[in-house]
């Protein structure tokens, strides 16, 4: 057994699934909605992206009892005009005005072939790519992004003014697995240089920039700094477009002002957009299908460059992963498990949530 | 005076448009088919964004008298559905159905909020910045991404299924110049490398792979290998989601469907897709632009790393450069000017373009 398996609790989806739902209850959160978060939560972690899932749940509990995520909003729409709807989030967990949203540009998208909402007054909706994918049972092409808190300079700047925001593509296909592309802005994720501080290790120079706007190879450094954009001023472009789709449309936060939205007492002002795109109003789905499959299998038919290696599409290591958990269960780290029972005995709840192996 | 001063003819705006004019219609474009070709290639150039400027009409005149591109083609809707519509190019230069198709696209999101068309039977059609940008005079925010011919593989692969697929995004503002994004998928665009082939120096490894999928240094391998895309497969999923709404929604060819789509003598089957988000459906535009200046100026108010740096918004070199080459005239490579000059002669046209500075 490796250290790393040693260090792992494998636990069933139901059961995790049902905790979150008692803890998102017990901290006050109608049970519908707690569902909706738990839905949310336990996706990421079946799909291997665990920082969007139940780790998640610790930060979401400070804000949910300190007053800067309201337990139980009244999402609502404020405008709607053809296509498109205006939905203000008041101040819940970023995953119940979201779906709210992404269900109303499929409805929009039903109707007119394309649909579009902007949320406002929300705040971290877990992971992007869980709105884009709620298209895909529709036949119809899914695309969601978040704005997020200031972590990237312009190009040649050292004061961050857009956050690294995230924006996921989902794509229907027949019978091989759907494409979600879900991707931030930095060329890694902010959690792989805390992972390498925690680690006491270096990390490579690209990655991070000092508060100065300096190369690093400080993850202590980094992780107080900058990151470093994809591309340059395509990264950098990338999140600034996102910044105003998502702020500047519903009537969010827009770049500097929106500094801290992960304080425990205050609102956060993120915003969100989604989009979706029905297939049936451009073509055949079948026929549609039936070409993103052949597609998909270009792509894993295109010669490797070293033999042997697997060629994938955007979202297939995540689909493969969570085919696996759905039956053997989710690996977490114990610390995350610990966390979790931590706060559950804060609430009060007897759950107990580790099923190991 | 420097070498490459010496290199370049300064040629006005008004004549070089005049001269592509000429030269389409010499071969067999309608006139206002041959304004539309000039308005997008002058403006390319006015950008500085020579690639897509005059210099690629050489490449165009051989498609218009090869047969690959049809010089009088008859741009049609084959299809609408509430606030999407389907365009066939009729294999004309893809200047002409681009700029149909945003047209439609605009008047849908006029209508419903946000708009969007699909182009099949199309060709190569310029900078995708021109077609966002015409959203800009109506208050709304643009897109464009077009298919293009396959430089990129899968990551760990060496086939290449997609092409290095760019898209544009424009967002008005107010007093400040409106934010434009154009970026293609590549870490650099593939003429940097062919640039360094012409003079016969190196490239940096990280550009470009050979025929094998092999980081390579050599630019003649690079040229005829394989593009880098930005941030591995963040840069390859972008090339894919392009493909696909650009191949699959609209019925144009997809992946290494489109692998030659430069052929002189067969039509390129290269797809578009256009979308258009109307501001004022949102929010008051008045409020959204002002906000969009707010977002500009905290990008050039941001510290510099190094004093003195200035700091960019997406696209605001290129305005800067048009103000200047729309007063001063636009500097051309002689190497360019010589074509020009030749394609002219080859078509019997008296027209001299050059008032050399």
């Amino acid at each position: 057994m490796t250290e790393m398996a040693t260090r792992e609790l494998t636990v069933a989806r139901d059961v995790l699934h049902a905790t979150v739902v008692t803890i998102g209850s017990a901290l006050g959160m109608p049970e519908a909605d707690a569902r909706i978060l738990a839905e949310s939560l336990v996706e990421a972690d079946l799909r291997g992206v665990h920082t969007h899932g139940v780790a998640a749940l610790t930060g979401y509990a400070r804000r949910l009892r300190g007053g800067g995520v309201n337990p139980t909003p009244r999402v609502r729409v404020t405008h709607t005009r053809g296509a498109i709807t205006i939905v203000d989030a008041d101040h819940g967990l970023g995953q119940i005005g979201s779906q709210f949203a992404m269900e109303r540009a499929i409805e929009a998208a039903r109707a007119s072939g394309i649909g579009a909402a902007a949320v406002r007054n929300s705040s971290h909706f877990g992971a992007a790519a869980f709105y884009a994918a709620m298209a895909l049972p529709h036949d119809m092409i899914g695309f969601a992004t978040t704005s997020a808190g200031n972590r990237i300079a312009p190009i040649g700047g050292r004061t961050p003014v857009v956050g690294n925001n995230p924006f996921a593509w989902a794509i229907p296909a027949a019978t091989e697995r759907p494409i979600i592309l879900d991707m931030a802005q930095s060329v890694v994720a902010a959690g792989k240089i805390g992972m390498a501080a925690r680690k006491g290790e270096k990390i490579p120079f690209g990655w991070a920039m000092d508060g100065q706007g300096r190369p690093t190879d400080d993850p202590l450094a980094g992780a107080a700094g900058l990151l470093v954009p994809i591309g340059g001023p395509k990264g950098f472009g990338l999140a600034l477009i996102v910044d105003i789709l998502c702020g500047a449309l519903s009537g969010a936060a827009l770049g500097r002002e929106l500094a801290k939205p992960h304080q425990p007492d205050t609102p956060s002002q993120i915003g969100h957009f989604f989009m979706a795109i029905d297939v049936a109003s451009f073509t055949d789905v079948a026929s549609f299908k039936a070409r993103v499959d052949g597609m998909i299998r270009q792509v894993h038919e295109s010669e490797p460059a070293s033999p042997g290696t697997p060629l994938y599409v955007p979202g297939e290591i995540e689909w493969r992963l969570r085919e696996r958990r759905v039956s053997d269960g989710i690996p977490l780290l114990k610390s995350i498990v610990a966390d979790l029972k931590a706060l559950a005995d804060e609430l009060g709840l007897g759950a107990s949530i580790a099923t190991a192996t």
